[in-house]
């Protein structure tokens, strides 16, 4: 077995013939490794001796691995002329003096590149050592062997990299902060990065700032291509020409003109656009074709029609393409090219049925067309079968950050994994593979989501498939990459937990847009699981953070704490000031407390940003600036901070009494003491509610619980309350031989008497059927009781998925049954009631319809009825990607159908069917008609289902444990 | 000249057969008159030398007037056999050694005592000396002369008086802590309280008291006899029992038996009633026949049809008949003798259509009909031309304090003066002249409320008529007689206006039911019209206390600082609890001051009744001690005190730019600016309007106001603007030739810029048309353009009165027009922008048919149409009591009826019909289809309307001053 050492006799070949960018990554490798052993390899001479020797390089460029692969010693037919491969070999006596060597064989500049960051990787160095300071962990006694020898694959999508966006304030002052602009130093940092991940392409920042004139001058573009990183700019920046660059070149007396407008500046635009393909052209580039009109404006105004639009726009991109023929290559399918279909394009591309778009246009034959989410993380149009094939391929420009409509979110990177993964791959296996780019905005705290986005593209193998619980491995080994060296592993396993929570509170609900109005303070408790979960994620992350030393701090606040706290943080402030703000109409006397709770919470937000701008030195300085607190447009105009409700308490004592999770509440006073019934423990798995005594006045009172019901027990039964006491009443069901009616009474002593009846049932429930209570019934998806197969199709149950954990979906994904006879379906059995109208509601993942029309269709049946099937589209005539259904179901992360069935008495059978491809089932919910079932975001809980073999345990924990 | 002086040799004569009440009283004038003099008069003995004598008697009891008569030295032929009638004679030597006498002589024991008293406030004592401490100025050279010689005549209400009721927390604390509890010693005060102003009819504390058993034992009942107080029983508590009575004798073993129930129970209530009878029979009494439920419920269950209650009710009428005259006189109709027809009892009394109701029952022939208002005021039900002259005759049960629905109001007297003037004036031209007796609540601060009442029920004709401006007279009056001693004149003017202020407050919304939704915190300037009047009570109140000596404090807390003060500081914190609402919401940092001040408002509230109670040695303690703060049900439960709300200012300066009086504002930002037009300066009366410059942070920002336009002017153009600055615009319309449009900017510097359109116009208006603005034309009632009288009817104006400050109404109140061709009405003329259909608004005075049946009528017709009746009663197969109409419009203090129109373009003629009595029309508006003009409580001011002969001013003041 070949072995080579890296201790104090490790030595680097240099070629000065090799790729200047490559022999720069080699010194950051030799840094890394210095970081991992304490030695710093030097630099081999040919033909002295070394003990260990790495020697790398490019086919083509490389003496060595001529010579080594002319002696037999290395193999690189399976490198030469792929697209950013590597070969790993270690190997004894590779030559004369030399006792040990790994070779790193690129098949080109990248593929050189990724090889040797694979060693820092294989040494335990993250990606993100010198991004995030995530110092590796010190080994001793380091070595590889010929076990890690590999020949890599081809990566999965061609072009793999992200968009540096919306970057004022945040990305905007730290890049001035520490390198005086969007420059050329700063940027070879981000090129570090991007080539760490495995990327490869770049969308430059362009709010204020013009690649190709700051660096300064051409610098940043130079350097860029000497790293091997491929330049793009942004949708709307054609010919490498950043957005502000017309208008600072234009003028009355400028060779460009001062029009940004094709028909009336036909000469000066041309020429810009020539101007700008003559200045990047010997650089590595994919070439944006297209034009749009000035700051995210169409290209005409409102009076023109969809051809002059059209018209117009197959113009410029003839004019295009000839200018790249002129300047470039006489085949412009020599050079890279793309057009992004974002917004309104997409409209021009499809046409409409007077209008051909520019779909089969022979200007965009060698194009890559790319794609776009819904610019919150869900894939608009997809290609379809027949244009799969498109000869330039696909991309898709997907949203990690959006500073736009629906909704901004630009503050901490608010990435669920699954979503992107579910995605991602679908759009992978509709034929999205030639380009992928993602909007990082600020790029900080957006790590963990861009290393997964860029893994993802690099190899779809992998990390795609059909089993969601990849993302959550995924967290798992990241996070081992960046605390491994500073953790110990049942931390480490705390650290994962943290980063997977707050990520899942963000899939709900991202920070912008979280308000007091969005989880209900009280019902089904929803704000309490919130809550809890984010007070779990705070104390959790300040236990670890006490455990870190000062070194690693920069990794850990930038990588887990900052984003992780700061999510839970808000998360918490609002939560309480919904809760403040209901308690306050309520007259509770605890609302005063929450106001200083909130309070408490904004104060912590600060101090968070500033707790993470501060750290190493102030490496973070300026990332946390984004304002991200209460939107109420689609950006931070006229944002709201919580308010606090203040109250005064009544004059004399006042009870309240209230379920925990009911809004109503009961006053036991003469003229409106708003007796309640409570029906929970007819429910089988319950056999106890908590409610609470509250105090209405600063004036404390004491209490009695009366009840005539033996089988009524109480965790207390007399107190004092100040503000409030929470009582657990059980039902001990064993004492019941059939359905009872009980009431019991709390009395305020001197205040009043709230009257409460109980209804509670001996567990009696069939087996296998969801049981409804209180007038609903509510499934989750995964919980169906069998599943339809058919040939093309088949249901599989995505988990961890969405915003109630988990989901089904049909794979293969692409697969398409509208208008077919067989289709995949599962079946759910529940138990109704009444005889009656219910009403049925889809909970379904937020996606967009794969076709540019809108059609995106689920199908049902109820007991053996006819199969229906819906439009999820509710306006199938309008632009999906400008409806109200769209903005709604972006905010909300989740697409409702609803629709009405008749259930039996009894038991029912509902199966639900596949038909368009798309369709993510989270939930299923059905209300008997005249019920209203209490207002919530998310909706109540699951309803009861018994289980073969099961016995009435009462304990709810258990429900999460279905077969299926 | 006959005289007489009030010197140290003033003797009062004393009678032995005179009634001890009346001997009683004139002990108390003689210490009114020492308090005025100084000197306490001796008691003259027959044939003494005696300077200046002061006779009184009561015919038949008096020695001294049987003499004086005898000798013809008096005539008491206008007195004798009368009812409450005394006369005045100053005479000179009336007797051998006696030279100067002044003869009170009465036609009866109240008769005399009014007489005695009459002297006092002849001498400048208020009638509340004893009762709230009101210290007569001191004179010096106090006579009297013939010139003061009076014959008065029979009061013209037979029986006056009062309630106390609802007596706990307030009356019952403080009785408690003077007396021990509601005793004789308490009902001495009240007795002599009832008498001074001129009553003669009690209804005694009943909420935990028993006025027949408490004295101790009998001595209350026996001491209101003694002063000639006829006592009676309220509504529900037949045979001078009170309501307690029966549940402190029922029982097993009780002769009484143990059911309130007539039917079960018939002998042992029968004995109940007659046991009462047989007590109290040697009193003189007013009897309530008639029988209740306990606790204000029916007397038969749910299930019981109208006529099984009737059917029970005559049984009960006629058993307590009976026991009258076997107890107390054959002839039941020489017994004072009174039905409540309250609540439901209404019912009972008209039955309906298939059921004949007690109205003409044989035993209610002699028994005074007590009917009622509508809890808040208003009366209900009066008699009909038919039923007017009912042997019985008719009462009146007044609420000036309430505890049931629709709203409680208990705290603070409430009454405004013009609203009891127009419903008791109209109650007695209908005919109800029997019994007056108004629910007073604890008594303190109902004291102006209370005294024009028994003023208005003693002398109709002196406070009644056609012009509410005598209500002002009253006020004066009243102001003069409490605080003549304390002030002088420029103050005492001062405080007239604080009274006629803070009730015309009340008029508008009652203290309980305020709360801050009731006045839009911006629209039409009404909540700062609100907060400015109760600023200036409170302030003008505090300068006022500074003046008063230490002796008179305990009048001038009483009945004025307190009342005036807790109102006006509640409408304030009420106002200011809604402004910091809005604001909060609209993210103004001044919200936060707001908050201040709003808790400032509740502080101030605890101790101006702290004030109260601890004023005169602690007086008035317990008085102020009702809840009276953001009632939401009918009573106090559950109340809210205002929520006050914090905020936080934007991360970074945040401008807001809003007119004065709308709750919309611009940001001046990019994405959300919301550019406005201002269209006021259209009106002819208006150049200018103010608006605010704001900030949403608590950073400070500079602004600059730009505009093109020449014709516009500001009051500033540039500051900086901390929390808010106020700009006033002025249009100079003389620079004007036509309508033009411009506009305007205000920028934050830094941080946005607002758009501003105005639209303005030459004065151009035609003469004596009101012209619509803003898509409306509102005129109040009393601007009508010409009057049409008709026989038996015409409109006159009420000024002062109600919400807007005037109405007008048909006299005499008597009059209906329905079903008759000529009509009273009174024409309107505006001028409206297009042809089209406007919805048009009458305001109304919250008034209740006069009669049972649910119908009451308006009429109206425009531009010559056909004459349009509405019913104002929205469902008239409704009791109206019960109705949530009722409910609506007592709350509210209007009634509003509303319909559509079309207009023409131009000028057009609305004329208002008289149809039904009780109709009293405030206001109208009308607003074109489409429009909507911004919520209030009380709608948009008046519009524009030159009147001839005047040129623009642009003086919004004016406006008050139509000639009509």
């Amino acid at each position: 077995m070949s072995r080579i050492s890296f201790d104090n006799r490790l030595m680097f070949t240099y070629e000065s013939k090799s790729f200047p960018g490559v022999n720069k990554v080699a010194n950051l490798v030799r840094e890394d490794i210095r970081k991992v052993t304490g030695f710093y390899a030097d630099e081999y001479t040919r033909g002295c001796r070394c003990k260990n020797l790495i020697i790398y390089g490019t086919i083509g460029r490389s003496d060595y691995l001529r010579e080594l692969e002319g002696n037999g010693l290395i193999d690189l037919e399976e490198v030469r002329g792929k697209w950013e491969v590597y070969s790993f070999t270690v190997l004894d006596s590779p030559m004369d003096g030399v006792d040990h060597a790994l070779v790193i064989a690129g098949s080109d500049k990248r593929g050189t590149i990724y090889g040797l960051f694979h060693l820092s990787e294989l040494l335990g160095v993250s990606p993100l050592v010198n991004w995030n300071h995530v110092i590796p962990r010190k080994k001793k006694n380091v070595f590889l062997t010929d076990a890690s020898d590999i020949v890599t694959r081809e990566p999965s999508v061609r072009y793999r990299g992200f968009f540096i966006n919306d970057e004022w304030p945040a990305f905007g002052n730290w890049a001035t902060e520490h390198f005086g602009g969007v420059n050329a130093k700063c940027y070879e940092r981000i090129f570090e990065l991007l080539l760490r991940l495995k990327g490869n392409y770049l969308w430059p920042a362009m709010w204020r700032s013009n690649f190709s004139m700051d660096g300064p001058g051409l610098e940043s573009a130079r350097l860029a291509d000497e790293y091997g990183v491929v330049m793009s700019t942004s949708h709307h920046e054609p010919c490498m020409r950043s957005g502000e660059e017309y208008g600072l070149l234009r003028g009355e007396n400028s060779l460009y003109g001062d029009a940004w407008d094709f028909l009336k500046n036909r000469e000066g635009i041309t020429r810009f656009w020539r101007d700008g393909l003559l200045r990047n052209r010997s650089f590595e580039n994919v070439i944006t074709l297209g034009m749009r009109g000035e700051r995210d404006s169409k290209i005409l105004g409102e009076e023109a029609t969809l051809k002059d639009n059209i018209d117009l726009l197959r113009d410029v991109l003839k004019t295009q393409n000839d200018l790249i023929r002129e300047t470039i290559d006489e085949d412009p399918d020599k050079v890279p090219r793309q057009m992004v279909l974002f917004s309104e394009v997409e409209e021009f591309f499809y046409g409409n049925e007077e209008t051909e778009g520019l779909i089969n246009d022979e200007q965009l034959k060698g194009v890559t067309l790319i794609l776009s989410d819904n610019n919150c993380g869900y894939t608009r149009t997809l290609p379809t079968k027949e244009t799969r094939d498109h000869p330039g391929g696909y991309g898709m420009y997907y949203h990690m950050d959006m500073h736009g409509g629906p909704y901004s979110f630009k503050w901490i990177g608010s990435t669920y994994l699954p979503r992107v993964w579910e995605e991602m791959t679908t759009a992978y296996e509709f034929g999205v593979r030639q380009i992928w780019v993602t909007n990082v905005g600020d790029i900080g705290t957006q790590e963990l989501g861009l290393s997964f986005f860029l893994d993802l593209a690099y190899d779809i193998d992998k990390w795609g498939g059909t089993d969601a619980a990849v993302t959550q491995r995924y967290v798992n080994e990241w996070a081992e990459r960046q605390f491994g060296g500073m953790l110990p592993l049942s931390a480490r396993n705390r650290a994962k937990k943290i980063l997977w929570d707050y990520t899942d509170l963000l899939e709900k609900r991202r920070h912008e847009i979280m308000n007091a109005d969005v989880y209900h303070p009280l019902h089904f408790g929803e704000a309490q699981r919130i809550l809890e979960a984010s007070e779990c994620i705070l104390k959790e992350s300040m236990s670890l953070k006490k455990r870190i030393k000062e070194p690693d701090m920069s990794a850990f606040i930038s990588l887990l704490y900052y984003p992780a706290c700061g999510t839970a943080n808000l998360m918490k402030m609002w939560i309480l000031a919904g809760r403040n703000r209901l308690f306050a109409f309520q007259n509770r006397i605890e609302a005063n407390d929450l106001a200083m709770e909130v309070d408490e919470c904004v104060r912590r937000d600060a101090e968070l940003i500033e707790e993470y701008e501060a750290v190493d030195e102030g490496y973070y300085k300026g990332l946390g600036k984004s304002e991200h607190i209460g939107f109420i447009n689609w950006n931070e105009e006229d944002n709201r901070l919580p308010i606090r409700h203040l109250v005064y308490g009544a004059g004399s004592p006042r009870m309240l009494v209230s379920r925990k999770d009911d809004e109503h509440y009961m006053t036991g006073l003469e003229w409106c003491d708003r007796p309640q019934t409570w029906r929970d423990m007819l429910r089988p798995d319950v056999d106890s509610v908590e409610f609470d005594i509250i105090s209405g006045s600063d004036k404390p009172f004491s209490y009695r619980i009366k009840t005539g019901c033996s089988w009524l027990e109480f965790s207390r039964t007399e107190g004092n309350v100040a503000k409030r006491e929470r009582i657990a009443l059980r039902v001990n069901k064993a004492l019941l031989d059939e359905r009872v009616t009980g009431t019991f009474e709390v009395e305020g002593i001197g205040v009043g008497t709230a009257h409460i009846t109980v209804e509670a049932a001996p567990d009696s429930a069939p087996y296998g059927v969801f049981i409804e209570s209180d007038g609903y019934i509510c499934m989750e998806a995964e919980h169906f009781k069998k599943e339809m197969a058919v040939p093309g199709g088949d249901f599989r149950i995505l988990s961890p998925y969405g915003r109630s954990g988990s989901a089904i979906k049909v794979f293969p994904v692409t697969a398409d049954f509208y208008g077919k006879k067989k289709l995949p379906g599962v079946e759910y059995r529940f138990f109704a009631e009444s005889e009656d109208e219910y009403d049925i509601t889809f909970d379904l993942a937020p996606t967009t319809p794969v076709t540019f029309k809108g059609g995106q269709y689920l199908g049902y049946s109820i007991n053996g009825s006819k199969m229906k099937i819906i439009n999820t589209v509710k306006n199938p005539d309008e632009q999906f990607f400008f409806s109200r259904q769209w903005r709604e179901e972006a905010v909300n992360s989740v697409k409702k159908v609803t629709d009405t069935v008749l259930c039996l008495r009894g038991e029912n059978r509902l199966i639900f069917y596949g038909v368009s491809p798309g369709i993510v089932l989270e939930r299923i919910l059905l209300v008997r008609k005249g019920i209203a079932i209490p207002e919530s975001y998310l909706g109540p809980g699951e309803s009861y289902i018994r289980l073969e073999g099961e016995t009435f345990s009462g304990n709810e924990e258990e429900k999460n444990e279905h077969e299926s």
